[in-house]
This record gives structure tokens, sequence and C-alpha cells, in this order.
């Protein structure tokens, strides 16, 4: 232990010595996010003045607008609007759920679900459909009770597994119910496909989210329940009780549509030709505010650009920061701009994201190589006194991902904390209200000493 | 870097084989307070049929008859109270304050501000306190402007400094202006003070704590104001607006009265003798429910000997989970769970306390030797996978403090993300519903598995 420690030791101090000045535009960075930062009132602006906006609804144009306005307050060089076509699904109204059963003194009963219909998928018809109720935790038990299934609403109620650290883990395989259930519920003859809310908060609040129907299979009608709402019908199921679900959804898609990646530019002193990209997305779902999802990663990447110009740092690279349309349902907007950057020839140094909440940040997780990660490893010391301990291999972000892999771009994402994300991500609860201040601040701040550090070290 | 690398490599894989039964351990532990615990059942039954229990208050002994009979419910081998006596100081009723000033159309304003007493202060008398408001940022700024302020009171507006990334650093340097400011104030003339609330909140919820008045000084009046209606105040008082504040606080001692500091056992195996202490402080604020502050560390504590008996391990030392009585305006359970210690000559072997918020944990902190750090040291990749990075040297907190300071035994604290919790520490805000199920677990498990390194390898 003492040869380590020792190592550990002079390795640090090393460091300490030789990035001195980095360290020093690190806490100048910090300082002035804390002090005079803007994220947070750029995110009540965008929250409040704009609210919800799914990819295609008026609110998009008012979104684009204030990142145009917002990216030019920060001291962009240039702004500019990258056009790319959008799906447009609208939910259509408000979507219904009730369940009627026998309870055990065998008087009916009848109790109002709070539900959200999937995103992308089909309303139920105007008359709703009610049917018996089956109860499936997971894919193995409807392979053996498909037989079960037909004529019947198919309930997912596969929970995140609690035993998992980090809650991504638990929503990537939690998801695949709500990506996948509905078609597969459906080849067995299922009317409609309800599931447990990927989540695993303590409150009620049903979290929608994509879904992805396959071809040939009829497309059926499926919402996301509350997790209490969850628990008591998978209760009500399990003391084998007969229950009929009502379900009404007016989900449908309209013809396309045109929206932008919103796209903002330091220009860079050395290398004008070669980008750092640093973004979030845009869209939201059409719940709540899109505050942590991701109102917080667009505010912080334009922090990224404001306070770069604000310390007066001039960047080697050109910093782009890019305001991604449609990583919702369809990913459209970082399709656009890999396939721009593709087809321009463009130089792509790195691209970084933040798309899992304003929470604190404790990580990096990056798809890069092996050399890239071990040269930036040496880095980590300047980040730990800001709260990032770790530079994690594997991860990115879906904005992110076209340009890794259409480009082999270096990527990486913002790990915050991972523990509240769940309990607004594509909920009517993830508003303003539930960002705080110094968390959304403190992932801007490193991920602007990231990109400073990539900028001049190139790696 | 290779070498370093490749060494750390073999550290951790080292450490990953010699240490494989501690990780399942560890992972046993996790496992059970992840879906099973009851640390979250336990604070909100704490909080919703106790609520805020200022020593000597009569929730004082229902908090106590909670803590027995959970300690007992979670498997203590036995269970006892230890008395001491508690200062009983009572706040007697709302805390009032106003202002009232000419705005810049020269009309006479008034309005009310959000205030509470801060804690032994002594109330106003009856008719309360009116006089002009000398703002003063610092104490040396109320050295150079003392002889403004006879019959005055003064507002001290010391913020938090921003750029500090530990709240607890931020804190400790404001908190002076409650703990000393009343004084000194009152040494030159002034007759009552106000206080900018110790928090970097964006709510107005003002927060109380305590207060010490000098000897032979006039006990004047004393309150902290929310944020917002320090700004406004300080606003005015800038523009130099002179402002009349009206403050009637009520605040005053009853005698001292009876407490206890309530002790669970797990019976050590091979050392029953030798003690590791782990806990938090059953006594809250008289406002709010003492949810984070520290109805969290006395479940995480209890939750302690719940895991480690579910998971039938047999522990070598004895462990005692202690809810110390009075922490926040005596500390006279702590004094006292000191002096017995020493007067029966236990053996401490190491003590534990929770008690900066139920948030997710970073950390802990430490008040040992060299030598047990750099031991414990060997074991930080353990609990690196449940989110907890550092051992970090300096720390611990109130109630294990005197153990140290009287006996010399090694002391930590559980560091948690720091962030949230001046928003509502001593606050009306600081109840169940903003203490985060899994954030609290967390803490939990980490506790339980340093008492089971602690325990194992007796450092």
């Amino acid at each position: 232990m003492h040869k380590l420690a020792t190592l550990l030791f002079l390795f640090f101090s090393h460091f300490a010595f030789t990035q001195a000045s980095d360290s020093l535009v690190i806490k100048k960075i910090a300082d002035s996010v804390l002090t005079s930062g803007k994220a947070y009132d750029h995110l009540r602006i965008l929250c409040k003045t704009v609210g919800a906006r799914l990819a295609g609804s008026a609110q998009t144009y008012k979104a684009e607008q204030w990142g145009v306005k917002t990216l030019k307050e920060a001291g962009a060089d240039s702004v500019f609007l990258q056009q790319c076509m959008v799906p447009r699904w609208v939910r259509g109204g408000k979507d219904e759920a009730s369940i009627s059963y026998q309870d055990k003194k065998r008087k009916q009963q009848k109790k109002i679900l709070d539900v959200l219909a999937l995103g992308n998928s089909e309303g139920s018809g105007s008359s709703g459909v009610r049917a018996p109720v089956i109860l499936i935790e997971n894919f193995e038990a409807l392979e053996k009770r498909k037989d079960e299934v037909k004529g019947k609403i198919v309930f997912y109620n596969h929970a995140f597994n609690p035993t998992y650290i980090l809650q991504g883990k638990a929503y990537g395989e939690a998801g695949v119910y709500r990506r996948s259930g509905p078609s597969r519920a459906a080849k067995y003859g299922a009317v409609a496909v309800v599931i447990r809310s990927l989540s695993q908060s303590t409150n009620n609040f049903p979290h929608t989210g994509s879904t992805a129907y396959e071809p040939d299979v009829p497309r059926i009608p499926c919402a996301a329940l509350g997790l209490q709402d969850a628990d008591f019908l998978a209760q009500l199921l399990k003391e084998k009780t007969d229950v009929q679900l009502y379900l009404k959804t007016r989900g449908h898609f309209l013809p396309d549509t045109i929206a932008h990646n919103v796209i903002g530019e330091l220009k860079g002193a050395v290398f004008p030709e070669r980008y750092i990209t640093v973004g979030g997305h845009l869209d939201s779902w059409d719940v709540g505010e899109g505050a942590h999802d991701d109102g917080a990663g667009c505010v912080q990447s334009i922090e990224v650009l404001r306070v770069l110009k604000a310390i007066g740092y001039k960047p080697r690279h050109t910093i782009r920061v890019v305001l991604f349309a449609n990583e919702e349902n369809g990913l459209r907007g970082a399709t656009k701009y890999a396939e721009e950057a593709k087809r321009k020839n463009e130089k792509h140094t790195f691209a970084l994201e933040s798309d899992a909440g304003g929470f604190t940040p404790r990580g990096f997780a990056f798809t890069a190589s092996r050399d890239f990660l071990e040269k930036l490893n040496a880095y980590l010391p300047l980040f730990i006194p800001y709260g990032v301990y770790e530079f994690r291999d594997g991860g990115g972000g879906a904005d992110v991902g076209p340009l890794n892999s259409t480009m082999g771009v270096p990527v990486a994402g913002l790990s915050p904390d991972s523990q509240r994300y769940f309990d607004v991500h594509h909920a009517r609860n993830d508003i303003f209200e539930n960002v705080h201040k110094r968390e959304l601040e403190l992932g801007a701040l490193n991920m602007a000493a990231l990109v400073y550090i990539v900028d001049k070290y190139g790696l």
C-alpha cells in the first residue's frame, strides 16, 4: 500500500505542477458558472415560455427561436439552423383508462387509472377498448402464456431492478417492454397493452416514451400506468380477480414536417475546420416542460459556450453547440447532423452530450478509443474538485451516437447522479421546479472543463 | 501513464481476488437494503407520527418510544435508554417581522418578512422591537461601522460563497454570523439582529439554528430571514432607503429536563466489550419534521443493524446504534455518551455518524490516525460500485466528536452530495417528502458496508 500511495501522490503532484495553468482556467470556468451563470435562467425561460415541445408541434418553432436568441446572447460568433424533416405524432386529447372489478365483498368497483399513451402509438378509436386484463411480468411469461392473450389487454408489469445502482441500467432492461411489448403482444392477438411506467419513483405519474410497432402486426393502442396504479392492478390480478380494463387513446401521426437543429459556433483560432460538438436535444415529450429531459442539456451546452467566451478563452477548434431536433421519437436531428458532417467531410474531434438530467455530475461516459481514454484519464485529477470522479468506458448518448457510428468520432455523455432522473423522465412532473440550480451548474462547468481540455490537447 | 495504469490494474485485481468474499457480503447488504430495506418507512413514521422534536419537547419522548420500538423490530439484542439532562428552549409562538419604508414614489410601504427566531435566543418582549436597519455584510464591516450600530437592528447579509463546491464549507464560513453575530452587534448597542439564512436555495424559507450569547452582553432578539426577503431588504438598504424593521420573537428557556440517548445493540461474537457506534441525532429543530436533519441519520443507523442481522452476519464487535439526544442546541446526548464510555473505560473501535442529509452518498469523512485511514483505503474499491469514491481525511460529525476528542476514537461521517442539504436544513421544508427513498438507502448500505469492514478487520 505504501508504494501505491507514494506513486499516487507523485502522480497527482506531477499533474498538480504541470497542469497548474489548466487548473486555474477550470477554476475560472467554475467561478463564472457558479456566480454569474445563465443556465438556470435560460431553463426557466425555456420551460415557462415554451414548455413541452414535441417534434413538429407549434412549440418546436418557439423553442428554436429561443435557442437562436439565447445562443446569440451567450456570445456565439454565428448561429444557424440546420433543417430536417421530423415525424409529427400527436396525442390527440386526454388519455383515459379505468378498471372495473369485483371487490372481496363481490361489490362491483370502478377505478380511474392515471395513464399516458406511449409515444408514436395509434389511438384506440373513438369508442376505446374494453377487455379482460392479463398480467405478464416479462417476455418469457408471454411466450408461455401466448394462448391466453387473444382478445385481452396485456399488462406488462416489469419493474426496475432495484439492486442496480445506476438507474440507466434498470431503464435499459425494462425499456424493451415499452418499445417491443405492444407488437409482441399483438402477434398473439392482444387488443391493447398497458405497461408499468419505466420508473422507480414513489409517486403515481405515468411516464410516456416511444414505442415501435413491427410491420405486419396490428398497431394496437398502448399506454403507461403510474406505479401506484400498476401495483394496485397487479395485486388485483395476483388475487385472481377478473378485471376489465377500458382504454381510450387518441394518438396518431400527422404528415412529417420541417424542424431544425439550432447550431451556435465559437470559431476556432487554430483549427477553424475541426469541430467539437456539445449538445442536448431541444424537443421533449408533450407532457411536463422537458426540464431535465432535455432542457437541462440544452442550457448546459449553451453555458459551455457562454463561459468559454466570458473568461476570454480562444478555442483552438470550432466549438459547436447543437440543440438537436427530434431526439425523443425519431432522432432525425442527430441523424441529419451526422449525415451533413459526413457529406461535407468535416473533421470532428469530439462530441459531448448531456441528456441524463440536470443532477449533480459524477462522471462522463465515453465511446472512444482506448488511446483517447488513456490520454484523457491523465486529466481526471483536474475534475475531482468539481465532483467528477470517473471517465467511464462505455456510454455517450443518442444524439452524438450517429457521429460515432458513421464517422468514428469519440463521443461522451455527462453522467449525473441517476437516482432521481426516472422520477420525472417523460412525465408531467418534469418541470423547471424539479431542477436544482447548483446541480445544473455543476454539470455545465464540468462539461465546459472537458471541452476545454479536449480543445487544448486535441487528444 | 501506462505504468500507473498497470499498477492500478494489478492493485484492483489483487483486491478483487482477496476481497471477493467481502464483495459478496457487501452485495448481500446492498440487495437487502435496496429490495427490503426499512429506512424509508421508518422515516415516514418518525416524520408523520412524531414530527418536529426539539430537545425537551413532548415529541422528544414520542421519538424515544419510536426509537426503542424500531430498534427492537430491527433485531437489536438489547435496547436501552441513557439519561441526560437537556436544555429546553421554546419558540413561544409565531415569530413576526415586517419592514416599513418609502418607495421610489415616496409612498409609505409595509412588507411582512418570513422569519424564524434563532434557536436559544431570547424573545423581544411583548411589544417587539422597532428600529432602523443597518446592513452589515461581515464582521470587518461591523468593526468599521461600530459607531453607527447603536439603537439599530443589524442585518447580517453574509451569503454562502457560491464558488465552494461543498456546501458544508460555505455553511461553516457563514455560520459565525448566526452563532456570534447577535452578541457582537449587541456589544455596540444594537437592539436586535436579523441574519440572511444559512442557505443557498432559491426559495424563501427561513432557516433557524443555534445562536450563542456571550456573557455580560445584552441578550438581544435575533432571527433568520428567508433569502428572497434578505435580498429584497439588502436592495432597499443599498439604495439608501430608510427602513424600519419590526421584530417580535418569543423565545425563552424553560428549566432543563430529562431526555435520553436511545441505544440498541447487536452483541459482538468475538469482542463483546469492544464497540462500534453508528448513529444520528433524534432531536430536531421545532419546524418541519427533521427529515434530513437528522431523521435520515437515525433510520440509516437503524438500517445498519437491521441489515447486518437480516443477512445473518455475526459481528465480532458489539455494534451500537445510538440515537443521540439534543444535538441541535446543546450536544448533551453526545457529551453524555462519551462521558459514560470514558467512565466505564469502554473500548471503542470506531464511531460513525450520518448527519449531513439523506442524499446520495459520495464518500466518508474521517478524523482518525493516518494508519487507520491508510488501512481503510485498501478497501475503497469495494465501495466504488455503490457510489462511494472517497475516504476523506478531515471530518466526522458533532455527535461522534466527543468520543474522538476525549478518547481518541477514530470517527467518521457519511458525506452525501451536499447541494440540496442547506435548502431544507433547519427549515419548515425539512419534511419526509423531500427525502428520496433510494438516496436514503444508498447511504444506509454504504454505512453498513463500512461498519462491516471495520468490524471484520479491526483496523
